[in-house]
């Protein structure tokens, strides 16, 4: 396998974007990464669009096309890639795999969600598509009310507070305040999160990732290409991993824990040839809070029913143990379904080449996690400073 | 990069399957490709799923999941790969990637579409989402509409009749009356074809590609999995490549020719160190007649304006020049969108293996082209006896 790495990154602010579309916003994304690269449009090969729901959100298929075309780059190979919310992730492992093969020197992958929109149909029923329509959807679930059912499960089961779990909000707000990519730019208390409306039993609205338009996109490449552009002080893509676990949680035998994180990441820290120790820095997909908790778990940063001790105890912070969503998570960053595995690695990235607004003191290493549905799919990127 | 063959296929018969649903249809693909490789599906390692549509008509995204739960290994890596009505050829892309990076040793991937369903709109609009929903769809420019200005400018251009072009209809139907996978296995004569109904002036009802169901998959590996399992008389994978063009006709310089095509098997024959007269049979995506014609000459096979020569003097019969289209094309064998690229490689595999229904005599070198929107995805694979 080639070596891949990253050569450049760049994102929308995150938020409600009514006076962009989801081609302005891509483009956006892909020309900041791009130039951050310091390449020209003309060295990409390939062209990945990580999205979800294009179809029913904007009555728009055909991603690969349309931005390249959009790009200005035409003739380019280019597809769209879809792992519900992880799709973005997904289109990293795809990108990733591109260059890894040899066949790729320079390849743009981007994600991208404008979730505002509603051309053909109304967006919680899009997002329900990344759960079973016939066994799930068509019974009226929608997915906070499946989240929901995790969330009361892991409390019963493991003893833990409410409170303990929801801190989880308030410690992505807190660096989200200071990311100006972020959608909420503001520090919440566990007062406010706990206070706020009830969605579905028991979890509250400041417990769930917003309603987000964005695109982030990155550039990758291979060592050859590295070297003819004089490319220094890297960041390498370690590992580029991914897993499934049955679509419905009502085919699983434990809800408190993800099997497809595990698979993805057991495979991912053997490819990078680390343990979990080794990582610096983390971003994980904390579409709920109560995510965010069993994430830190089933990635090995806790044990299972104790990650919540994490946050609780500040080892999450930056300047913890294991400082993790320095971006602001999917709760206070948000959450362009489509978008937001490439945010994370795009997080990451920067935090290896000590450029994220909340930076880590040294980050060498750094883990993104991105997960799709409720664990049907989970994609892990292990990124690496290189001098 | 890692040499990768293709271990077996398999393929529902094409129609209007009213009693089945998406996953079954794919589940019955991919488990005749499974057998026919004579592997477990403990062997698969990588899923890919090629589908332009099932958000829209069923309700449902996240088809890597689903597909891999309802096949009973969720664990796998796995995803859905867009292209529009190229979306299995691009499917089978990605999978090519998959093996020759080195990281998947045996990976299945299978295209699928039920275009019988409309959960959440209609299927004139699903397809139109192939094309610029801003600047074209919202227009009310159909797909058959669109090929229909690049049907009459071509008649204009070289003065060409439409009888000889429609021929194409009268060939495909002729070779799908003898595959058993074919939706319409009945001949036609030249005179139906042009008293068959106006759909858009002055394509007839009997020169476009029907509303199909229908899946199609394949079993892909590398040369080590291949040892392994002791598999002899390969079909390797010579060349796959994808390219793109602008989204939308009104971008495009001239009408009569797919850019996108011809920068895909340039670099396909490159690849595989062929010449279009080394290929021994050939699958074109003539989703209307006027694309068949098109396509044989921008693959190398005819002059500008000659295209339909060949068909009328009967050199892509069986025991022609270039026999094209055994399996009985896009019009005849049917058109389930995501999946006729894999139809298409999978027709290949067969005529390469010798058990093809419509079998060319000794072939070698065989070559699929697949087509999405109007030419704004082209993916092409070049497959290659291996003794």
């Amino acid at each position: 396998m080639e070596r891949v790495f990253v050569l450049g990154g760049g994102a929308t602010k995150v938020g409600e974007e009514w006076e962009k579309s989801l081609r302005q916003l891509f483009v956006e994304a892909a020309l900041k990464a791009v130039g951050d690269a310091g390449i020209s449009l003309r060295d990409v090969e390939a062209l990945y669009v990580g999205n979800m729901s294009s179809g029913v959100l904007q009555g728009q298929e055909h991603l690969g096309s349309l931005m390249a075309t959009w790009l200005g780059i035409p003739g380019v190979a280019a597809c769209k890639v879809e792992g519900a919310c992880a799709s973005g992730g997904v289109a990293v492992h795809q990108a990733y795999l591109a260059v890894a093969s040899g066949m790729y020197d320079c390849v743009l992958v981007g994600g991208v969600e404008k979730m505002t929109d509603a051309v053909v149909y109304d967006l919680t029923t899009a997002l329900m598509m990344a759960d079973d329509y016939e066994y799930a959807a068509s019974t009226g679930a929608s997915f906070v009310g499946l989240n929901a059912l995790v969330y009361r499960y892991y409390m019963k089961k493991f003893g833990v507070r409410q409170e303990d779990i929801a801190m989880f909000a308030v410690h992505d707000h807190k660096y989200a305040a200071r990311n100006p990519l972020a959608q909420f730019q503001f520090e919440v208390t566990l007062e406010r999160v706990m206070k706020s409306p009830l969605i579905a039993d028991p979890i509250r609205l400041f417990e769930c990732a917003p309603v987000s338009d964005g695109a982030a996109a990155l550039v990758l490449c291979s060592e050859r290409f590295a070297a003819r552009i004089g490319a220094s002080e890297l960041v390498e893509i370690a590992a580029s991993t991914m897993a499934t676990d049955t679509l419905s949680l009502s085919d699983r035998a434990d809800l408190t824990t993800l099997r497809a994180t595990r698979l993805a990441v057991e495979r991912a820290y053997k490819m990078a040839r680390i343990e979990p120790s080794d990582v610096d820095v983390l971003e994980v997909h904390d579409a709920f809070t109560i995510l965010g908790v069993i994430h830190l778990e089933d990635l090995g940063f806790a044990k299972k029913g104790e990650g919540w001790r994490l946050v609780v105890e500040g080892e999450v912070e930056r300047d913890g143990r294991i400082p993790t969503n320095m971006s602001g998570g999917l709760k206070a960053r948000g959450h362009p379904v489509g978008a937001t595995g490439v945010y994370q690695v795009f997080e990451i990235y920067q935090q290896l080449k000590g450029i994220a607004p909340n930076q880590v003191s040294d980050a060498e290493v750094g883990l993104a996690q991105s997960v799709g549905g409720v664990g049907g799919t989970v994609s892990i990127s292990i990124l690496k400073r290189v001098r």
